[in-house]
């Protein structure tokens, strides 16, 4: 296989970043993309034959993997339709909305029986600089690793109806960093502790969200990690890393496209932080599917497993528990068999 | 009154850096020090009167304010005596080692009834870049005010025979954190949850203290804190402080006498951050007492209160048993009359 | 024109940069490459059409432009050549290593004559960090330009055999800065004065060639420019840029994949700049030829003229003689008509 | 000796920063101030003896060495008197107006036959960070070290009545500029080519001055450094030093008192560069004294000798001639004696 043929499902906010994306990749070529609103990715993307249904593009023989990028609550089928259409996949995260886990292992178990293999869409993990940290941390003994934080926080409120859709604070921002604390330090995690609030936008409450959120990690051999997210920085998109431990600090700043600093009578300036997770994490969205092609090509195993999903869910299920009692809450540490 | 006629009781660890810096503000007069090894100090501080007890020192009529550098168990005895023999107190934190802030309290009445003032060392209120945060966080509303967070890790581990004297890491050290984020909000503290452990020295578990914690401050009108502390950072005294709100985010990072970058073939190197307490806050223990000296030269009231230790101990005190029960404790934000 | 079919002829080591780049461009359809190693072309790209010489490919009708990556001594004919066949042109700097102008502008001509365009590869003006500075410049009165200063510095030596058939450092390397110069402060150079020696390579003596540079520019108005080159930054490839004047100072540093920093006992570590020209100006090489293929299918003008070339190497010539006389050179600040 | 009994000639501007720095440096006793406004200095420094002139204070026989802070024209015989009186003799830099350095050879050779010693307020070379880029420099072959580049600004024009008495922009500002070129290379310099100009205020050119000025020198081992000065930074004062050669770069860019950033919605904004030579320097104007006193107290040799000065005045005047000539002018380098 010399280019990897693939299709994608869905072309919404976070599939036109990837499509864009797709295009830029000399190893991958896109066959076929689906959505709902044919019209639309037909007039913006001429040179891609275009399909109104998932089902349709999974009927194409030509195409070896698919990439899910529709809305979460559609995951689970279409990965399970996929692994049976034959197809490897790529799924944004999180795997389902359920918070069946044993639903999810089915999911998984079914991908193994077709052969199949599953990327989760955990982005982050290929940024540059959190990638350079995870090569450092690697180098260093796990006991060594003991304290990560994270600052996540987003440039703007989400509307409600789209938050009813993929996800509160929790399930649809927070997991990233879940999945990030795990990744950095290598252990899992067997405790969290959460508060949180409406400090920016009250009515959130109304559909049960919050947009203010600190969480506490309890890695399995006792090690800390620190999140804290928000839903509005209104100076960008906010992602920082920071690792502790006995060999010193590993520190991950914000970036921007422009370090250029411009001073005036009155003091210095600089450009803000990428405004946003399209252009933060730009090469991280191209490195990801850039991984995956390479991996399906030279058939390895790719990098981000479903597992990976599940482990970051089960943290996400417990600090939603946390949130609601208030209190510290176990979390599973052992890893499911598929 | 042109100068302030200074006493000095106890010239150890960080006395002798007060002392150095006394010298060096023309508004103080250092007219005697009292220390046990008087041996030492006469060597040591020749051109100054020298005494082998506080007592001794305390009866110098002459002497307008004393400062009270001893160990922390000593620290109450001596305020009440300053106060009876009618001098200003200057007196490093915590007020007294006792968990009855009835005492504490009773303390401050005392020195009340004498018409005298007291000041608490929470130095780190006078850094430069701390109070240029909190000038900027005055200019904010109470409710843009969201997250504050504090990194502050110790160089290495002390001594166990000296955190016997002294207290543990809550007490002697994240003491400074509670007041420095009740002090960055301008909010009491109203719940605080502690995580800890002795991620470095085992031993530690033998007298009761960690070295490793992470605390979440919630604040009376639900924003929140979040300080990190460890004691051991190897590459230096790591003092940071970030205060994100509606406004954005100020931040303020470690710092050095030095950030000449070094280019090799292998990478970029610049000099670690100040290596201990007294080389970081130097600046900010002379501005502490050049305030002292100030504001009893022109009659003012001095700038930290002894309320402000009341109001970080309760917290030290919730954090102590948050750590032992593994739950988040509420405290009392109700100011104390004195 | 939908997208811009494109042919390339040189696919050495600048070349294949560009063609790396051209893959990812969806606005680009690279229809053929020449290249006299055609063996190594239809190898490494097998999916386009590859031709053994320039002629061959400037036959094609169905090719709109063409770039011409070949060493700089073949630049003259091959634009002569791709004019009169009709093409587009976009050519590496500099347009000739004759020192005659007149034959310069005479190419200039023939192009316009055959109403195609040219755009010269000064791709630094691309670079992010730069246009920035000159969006920030154009805002300012050009009296209030006063200063522009300009640190160039290359990882390493060349080959001398690559230096006889590229140029030495002023024609090869600061050709850019004084092209930067111009383009920044938006005046023409009308004095140079040029220091330089062989502090790294002594044998470059051999090749009449130096490896370190210092050039004080006067331009038409008075202001001033700085450049400093060297052949040899152990720490990679140094590209800085600082403006000056009554409203400030802009201020561009060097840039790399990754900031993160290392604290460690003994220092703080961080990466090296890009160790080279193809990882520093992968975007500002990505974006030159983007602008350049939008410029040709919406009909407008390109982005970096003829005259820009002109203008950089006459200041190129008279850095020359000064290098030679010790003297400062006056410069002709006339634009030539084409 | 204790303390070095010290006497101060003259209290204006740079005296008066001076004296406020003696008062908090343990190892000087300020006996005695002369100034020919008695009144204001004995307002000012009450608890300092106070007289009207430099020949009163001279006769003082307590006093050890003196300070001589007048301008620039009374150097010369105020030395002179000094050394005849036998006091240790501080000198702000220059040594005198005189441009024949004849004459202030003679000066140096009679305070060496008084047995004293002179010390010249070159203060930069005691800047924590440029001292640590010395000592980096130290250990670094001298072939190695290639490019040294100063920026240095001032952040506002002088009244015309100043200039006249302590000289014009070379000799002045670019004074220092050439000292520590020669400081940090550790070589002496052999020719200086300089462009200036008034483009920020053209009535300099009524007495003979200019605002903006670029130098390339050349040391005698045929490495270079660039200066660039402005009298105009509205941003601050601009002091930036940067030492490049085989072994890499050492870069010290400009400080403040805070590095706290504010990120908002626009972008992020920082404190400018120290505003002042005063607050910039304040840690070089301490620490020259210090050193001063100590090398006196220790009975060692003072840091910064006549002979340095001699030095960066020859480059002074060399400059002078390159500004009228528009040539390149090459400087004596032998060293002379006294």
């Amino acid at each position: 296989m010399d280019k990897l043929k693939l299709g994608v499902i869905g072309a919404g906010r976070v599939g036109q970043i990837h499509i864009e994306n797709i295009f830029t990749i000399p190893t991958i070529e896109l066959v076929g993309i689906a959505d709902a609103n044919i019209a639309m990715i037909q007039e913006k993307y001429p040179t891609v034959k275009c399909y109104k249904t998932a089902d349709e593009l999974l009927a194409v023989e030509d195409i070896a993997a698919v990439c899910i990028f529709t809305s979460t609550d559609t995951h689970e089928e279409l990965c399970l339709k996929a692994a049976r259409a034959g197809k490897h996949i790529f799924c944004e995260k999180p795997l389902s909305m359920s918070l069946d886990e044993v639903k999810n292992i089915q999911i998984l178990k079914e991908i193994k029986a077709q052969r199949v293999q599953i990327q989760i869409g955990f982005n982050r993990r290929f940024d540059t600089q959190f990638s350079e940290i995870k090569a450092k941390a690697i180098e260093q003994l796990p006991e060594n690793l003991q304290v990560v934080k994270i600052t996540s926080r987003d440039p703007d409120l989400l509307p409600h109806a789209l938050i009813k859709r993929i996800g509160g604070l929790i399930f649809d921002f927070t997991m990233h960093d879940f999945d990030m604390a795990r990744f950095i330090m290598g252990k899992n995690i067997q405790e969290v502790f959460v508060k949180g609030d409406t400090l920016i936008d009250p009515t959130l409450r109304e559909i049960d969200d919050i947009d203010t959120l600190i969480a506490v990690l309890t890695f399995e051999d006792g090690s800390f990690g620190i999140i804290d997210n928000s839903r509005k920085a209104v100076y960008g998109y906010d992602q920082r890393l920071e690792l502790f431990g006995s060999f010193g600090m590993f520190k991950a700043e914000n970036i921007s496209d422009s370090m250029v600093e411009a001073y005036s009578e009155l003091d210095m300036t600089r450009k803000n932080p990428y405004p946003n997770f399209a252009q933060r994490y730009r090469q991280a969205y191209h490195a990801e599917l850039v991984e995956f092609a390479d991996s399906l090509i030279e058939g390895r195993e790719v990098p981000v497993s479903g597992i990976d999903a599940i482990m970051a869910q089960r943290v996400a299920i417990a600090a939603e528990e946390s949130l609601k009692t208030g209190k510290p809450i176990k979390i599973n540490t052992e890893v499911p068999l598929i």
